[in-house]
């Protein structure tokens, strides 16, 4: 039995400073960065990936939304041919960084509204998977479990990566409860252990995510990683 | 005798259009086409490529200062590390595009106040000559004759390439007259097309430069281009 | 009988133009000027306003989602509370220019994907309103007959003004068909001046709205107001 | 003997959060807050008006250049005509805002990189001073003693108020050391209200500026206040 932890990193925007990247690095076996539409500007991205290589944790790009003032986590009504274009920019942008200190970018992760719309979002969804198909180089696919997009991927021979969030609440039809409805987070950090050891036994994701960017993340994934350890479940990323 | 011809492609942004790229592509060897910084929306610049690939036209990366309200026109006293990053990460966006759609960056055109601002400017010169040394592929470098940056390039083994612009008066100092300045620009294409001929024989440039984003470019572009094929001059990219 | 014409300008943004707003302000009545958010750079929303008040045409503020890369035509799901935070420090930035030059903003106009989202979308509408009620002056507020805002901007006090697209196609439910299918524009002006006196006759609204962003804006207005005035049509703000 | 206590607010922006507004708001009696360029949404604006409203703190405008991923700390060679465009529209978007809760701006202060270019940069000192006569009401002007643009204010009737950094060096010109430097800040909060207290004995000038948005800020400042109100400087806006 062998999970992945997977976080946000790369969100820092200029002046403007979120999450602690290193230390976060040291919890995790699979880092979404940012790349630069709801958050990340170049250098921290590079400073970031440069990290993720010294760490053997594997970069995945953590694609958004247009949308800086919202943080990505608005819907935004793009056009589909658009959004496809503005996934593989992002994609080999960050690739790029990427490469210059001697890693890769190695899966794909949408982030915030995106990666909720494309749950159900038709035309969104497969404008996603065009963007995957039309990268030049095949990549991973993370996302939710019975998720629209991950269907539309497999029928299209993308390899799909389920994920499991333990510090985020579920709605009854498995989707995550809106962040801006009062319980849509977990703040405990024994809660999100159990949760996550519980999961790893039912084996309901291949991945797990805990969040990356407040002042208590370091701490729910420190919490979570050695329950799962403890737990005698290996931590290991699921791209080798 | 064989001369490159070279414009500024993909500049449009969302709803705003600048020049005629198609027609253009007609014209020209090499298409530098923008980044996104200064100017180019994704879906423009996969639209770009694709038309770019069609007509064998040579995609090069032109890359800016992030500047949308000012079209990369304006220097900005950017740190040369964050400059380094942003100029690697715009690369490999177009790059990703340009892949998608069976082409590839082939080289690197720093635009604007950028491109004026690295023939004398030490720091930043450096560091655009640092994001190539750190981008995954060796790109030759477009430049002014001369210019600092072309002379850090070359000390470090990139392959520089000379341009002269055929529609640009230069100051006695061989540079550039600034765009704000009433005789910046030569606005008759048969002056543009003489100059573009002795410039050929005298060989002061590999490439030529011709602007892309005005109503009369077109017109400009296709005189310059038949003077010198009458002249005897074959026009054909640098890059093979 | 007496009609408000109303047309969107000061949409250029840097170096992108758009629309002839000089030639657009000798024939409009009220100017529907753009706040910077989807469009508008300062420096064209002064001298637009600067031409405007040169001609005694109104001032408005047109106002949208932060989303220049989308020109305010797609749908953002704002939080109502930051949208109406967002609509008062739009409207204050033009009115401060319009201040300068001797004018200022006498109503309201939300643009693109918000103009249409609050005819339905009940918190988006509120939180329109709510910009209008919190802005230190009463601003009439022109809008779709049988909006859902314009009825929450009665019940609370804000005079509005309904408006008539002559050039644009209305579904059944009186909406405007979505600009991404093929019928959402009336090109011919001849159609449109039909349109605009049968509506006037039908006094169907107290502004009419002729687009001003395209080659053929010039022409369009200048048919129908032609053709309105040779009607015994009086053109005429409805803001004194 | 008043002394005025200013420092920078609302300088947060979407999800990044930055300083601690509340708590300074009770130690300052002037608020520079942000204007969306180079920091602060309007939400955050708008938040950050009202519980200055509440506190009798007085608001003004902190303008910058529009460069939100340089936080306005990098030189931007705008155009003068267009800088003066952009500062009129950021200070009548914040008195909108200001004003919609029972306020108004009452002075400007130009932020970052701006502010110390017009200290010498004549045309972009002109341009700031254009803003001023062209904004349809009277602010003070805060500035650097001996700086150009206090020059150039007073030369054209406008108020102009000196102000003393309590916690940054000055180099031997009387200018500001680089932020790029490593001696730039003064970290230590006794040394700060040291020269605070001396300061406001030699009347240098009649603001002081402590910095907002470092986590030491709001000790920063609460030792300086303390220490001048022990020493028997009175602490009073210089607008009353």
């Amino acid at each position: 039995m062998s999970i992945d932890l997977n976080a946000d990193l790369g969100e820092s925007f200029g002046r403007w400073q979120l999450g602690d990247d290193p230390a976060m690095l040291e919890l995790i076996t699979s880092a979404n960065v940012a790349t630069g539409f709801h958050a990340g500007d170049p250098a921290t991205l590079l400073a970031t990936c440069r990290e993720a290589v010294a760490r053997n944790v594997v970069i995945g790009a953590q694609v958004g939304y247009r949308d800086l003032a919202g943080f990505g986590r608005r819907f935004v009504d793009v056009d589909p041919a658009e959004l496809t274009a503005e996934i593989i920019y992002q994609i080999g942008a960050l690739d790029a960084l990427a490469r210059s200190v001697g890693g890769r970018v190695a899966y794909l992760k949408p982030h915030g509204a995106l990666y909720n719309t494309i749950v159900d979002h038709e035309k969104q969804a497969r404008a996603v998977v065009d963007a995957l198909l039309g990268y030049p180089e095949p990549l991973p696919l993370l996302g939710l479990p019975g998720s629209r997009v991950l269907e539309i991927a497999q029928d299209n021979g993308i390899r799909t990566v389920t994920e499991y969030f333990i510090d985020r609440n579920y709605t009854p039809e498995h989707r995550l409860v809106d962040r801006r409805l009062p319980d849509a987070l977990i703040h405990d950090p024994q809660v999100a252990a159990e949760r996550a050891i519980q999961a790893a036994r039912d084996q309901v994701a291949e991945s797990f995510c805990t969040h990356g960017d407040s002042p208590g993340a370091v701490t729910m994934a420190r919490t979570v990683r050695t329950a799962l350890t403890e737990a005698g479940i290996e931590i290991a990323p699921f791209v080798s």
